[in-house]
């Protein structure tokens, strides 16, 4: 059965399979102080353009929010992060897990607002209980969100002045970042996101790697002893080189870019086959995940063919589904899916 | 300076202090294990119309709601409570600290509604992603609320019955409870209460103890190896003689009830002076603490000769102030206020 | 019964009632602001000599070590403590609980020695692997330990130099402290304390108060927002006077002193004692708690008259039993005693 | 340079990377409900032969240990482990940091004693104050130890039997388990751990996967939502394929114990080549790790054309190296390493 499921249905580019089974048997040290993960590193630094950034690979997305949040925090602060954002619903309590709260706002499309933020933290320092209080230390978001949408580099300079402003580290979870530097309707770069943010993340898992993210602390800003904190969080891979090969081979020859673009033309094909059809779009997406509003006996009857991902209830009669591209779907993907739409 | 600014603004009811001084050079044992603290116990039982249930002496409220929900929790499980809560904004994120998330649900002045919690746990376990989410283990209310209102005996049945149907222990946080059974506005009693809650507690704090919260399990479901959980979180005093001599006053001839009675009685008199001169009241409150809506000069102005308690910005040119009776106000304290009202 | 059981077994010194009545009604601000706290603080810099030291009013021992040690320490730091040590052994994974690991060493009658601590910070520092494992991050030691024996002026400086030179904090758990630097065999003033260590606490609960432990932080090094790090731990008293009183009261006039000496007078005395009738010591200690080893059968005659706290199995046929005084222990107390021995 | 520094410098067994090349581009859904790791947990409960077992994959080794204690522990309790074990000394704290003390025992060349553990337990539990300490939850040994050592058939029923006596899980590392298994000095069978085990986890890592670790629990004593307990700690691997494609391909035509095997081969080589040549072996291992006393000046000398790995110090001029075989190690490895000894 054809799947939309998400964009991690497949195993990996072809290249890195290539890459894993050449450098197989070369002996290697662990726990990401071989030759690739530091090849991988200087690749990413130039493509971030600061010199003086650190790279550090962590295996998968939950875990690298939790073991970057929980590092830089003190433990009297807390994060704070859109309601809709992956560590408010979808990560088991994953931060909290580790002391802190998840200082949830709302946001709009699953994007946080400057202002919103500013508020919060002004009002915060103002309330003469504050002392009582979580002090917001952080502030996370996604790009793109888990709705699919993008900052502007306008709206991203203007939540990176506001968390300078307040002396809080911006943190960009980029699971899907490959997705958001490829789209038509962005601009924003890697280079922009490595000068706003303090921390941010290049997803692999869902961009062709088996797993793995790449951190970039981007101003000499790594947390004092953070290996230890990455062992002692059960998140330092004996066999960095995975990570290592994974990431070297990504950020050679643009591979990152390329097939975070054909996902891009694959979404914007599957876009104009849904709205030729006629579906109901719950929003704008500018990247690789869209989302309709799909009449629930319609839901069914299309699920015997295709799977895609229940997302949200909508109403009594209708439930929101998300279709995902990725780096792996194909032109006779979007064929098969169009007979049955 | 006149002062309404909490219900902990005095020491300790006199006869407590008497007591303390005739019990003060019996050799005791230590850690809750003496003879005040069992008859202690025994007073609440009898008051509570339980049997079953089973006492634990804690020293504050904070302290009482992180190692009563962090006890009860699985650790995959978060707690319910109003957005308002006090475990959700001014516990510094006690709970979070002990690993566990508040799952805050949008209130009315203060309450959580029955149907609300209802629907969010319901669609908990209809969301396809729930493995991926905090599950909902325990409801946390106040009562009194943060802002002095009450749940109808009917409201909290409707609470306890979601509970019970979706096998999730209610706890109430009782720091005010004394304020709260005695107000004139209520149909629920101690009995209604220990039979509707799984555990509560009855506040001492603020309803003339010096310190001190009794917990009360209502029915036989103390976690295991309760004492060691109160060890390992700081949370036992060694001299649990202070605890057990207190509530064993308070618990002595109704006077837990004829002061909190007396604190409503004067809460009914500063409501009076209040409406006299037409002062605005940010909502109806009928227990021992009053909100008020200040334009911002008046409230500077005001708070040259009393002491009352910020609450929160109104808009921008008023504030929200709150004025506190307790045990310990007296006819003279109204007097002088009203003489700057 | 007559009981040696422990030095908390009476309620507090008469002074600190008195004084609790004469300030009971007074409208106070809570949580730790109110004058008496701030001029319990005065004193107690006075009496330690320390004008840039910071004084902080916790209610137990237990709490104390668990918010001092776990605010402090970096997440992938644990505290270095003897393996008899109270927080390694007698306090339910307290430190544990906060994430933090107790690096336990060998000690001699309770003490840590300055060479042993040099030598595993050393070889930590050294070893290839010391990324894996928890950095040592701070020293806690107890004075008198929990088998009443103190430090000798020079084995304190000595493991202050040793902290200093690794740059590691020293702690000193003081929960006995007033009988420590009463001993007729000590040259450890308080001064002396408050210059070698960098935080340590004046027990309040066996030293004559309801509850309470001063802790002090030797030289502005308060950790930041200390107060939101106590009400996050559950520790933050809301009648901050019940504190600030009792040891305003302990430090006036020479309080404290006084009944410290006492206890250890009593000590002497009830050494003489069993010294005469032949009782076998388990070890010299120069402070209130004293240990002999009674034969099986011998302890349980004696324990139908008398209260003894066991401590631990000597061998098949013995035991080892403690025998505690305090400020509360009378001369009949001991008069009682001899005619059970 | 040739290197024996440890069990885990190559990559993965060929046919692990020719199995993911073969399904790369089908379409699984995440999480490890995959088809692959549907039928890696079927070969593995049949060669445990335990038709009610449960195996989950996790993706290292103190991830494991991490996940799998803080998950059957109550809060209350700490795990056994020998003072050598790899969770008392080299994970970074990674069990503290979940809030569980580990209860560290004196062991033998690594293995801890049936009847050191049954006196530890039962004096705890003979303890008066035992309420005020860390209850023992579980036991944690490791198969082989981290010396290389192994537990007989005798020694292992012991010490299951002790833990069943107090109703304590036993938990087996076996991050080396293959090792272990294929070691000619063994009396112990996987169905014999399966039987004695509550649960034990079967490494990958060091045992010819690129990462992974199969966590065998015996007897459908999986804990309650465990996939939420691996989410909320970082460990639910999103491409769950990567492990269960790697481990359905170990447990396929006895590959897993062919290559464990070959490594031993290797060893018994080594030991040969080390005796012939006089080294004086540190301990007597029967498994693929050796550890062996070198001269400090030895030791650089022979580190210039070997990688091996720093164990410990011996003493002021002697150092314990290790030597660890694998899967990947070659005859060729061995002719060079004869070289230069």
């Amino acid at each position: 059965m054809i799947s939309f499921e998400s964009d991690y249905i497949a195993g990996a580019h072809p290249k890195i399979l290539e890459r894993l089974a050449e450098t197989n048997m070369e002996s290697l040290v662990g726990y990401g102080d071989d030759k690739y993960c530091q090849m991988a590193e200087e690749k990413i630094k130039k493509v971030c353009n600061r010199s003086d950034a650190k790279v550090h690979f962590l295996i998968g997305g939950t875990q690298t929010n939790q073991v970057v949040i929980s590092s830089m925090l003190a433990d009297y602060e807390g994060v704070i992060a859109a309601t809709s954002g992956h560590i408010s619903v979808h990560e088991g309590g994953a931060i909290e897990f580790t002391g802190h709260k998840v200082l949830a706002l709302e946001g709009t499309d699953g994007k946080l607002n400057a202002s919103v933020i500013d508020d919060f933290v002004t009002t915060f320092h103002n309330d003469g209980n504050h002392e009582h209080m979580v002090f917001p230390g952080m502030v996370y978001i996604s790009h793109p969100t888990e709705y699919g949408t993008l900052y502007s580099k306008k709206e991203l300079t203007d939540i990176s002045s506001v968390c300078r402003k307040h002396n809080i580290p911006l943190f960009m979870d980029g699971a899907r970042l490959g997705y958001g530097l490829a789209s038509r309707h962005t601009d924003v770069t890697l280079p922009d996101i490595a000068e706003l943010c303090d921390v941010f993340y290049i997803g692999g898992t869902k961009v062709g790697a088996l797993c793995g993210e790449a951190v970039v602390f981007t101003r000499g800003n790594t947390p004092k002893h953070f290996i230890t904190k990455m062992k002692q969080r059960g998140a330092l891979l004996a066999k960095g080189r995975l990570l290592g090969i994974q990431f070297d081979t990504l950020f050679a020859d643009n591979l990152y870019m390329e097939i975070s673009r054909h996902a891009i033309d694959m979404a914007e094909k599957l876009k104009s086959l849904l709205k030729e059809k006629g579906y109901r779009f719950y929003l704008e997406s500018p990247t690789n995940q869209q989302f309709i509003i799909l009449e629930n006996a319609q839901m069914a009857e299309l699920g015997k063919h295709v799977c895609m991902s229940f997302w949200e209830k909508y109403d009594d009669s209708h439930t929101v589904v998300r279709f995902a591209t990725s780096w792996s779907t194909t032109e006779e993907d979007l064929w098969e899916l169009k007979k049955w739409l």
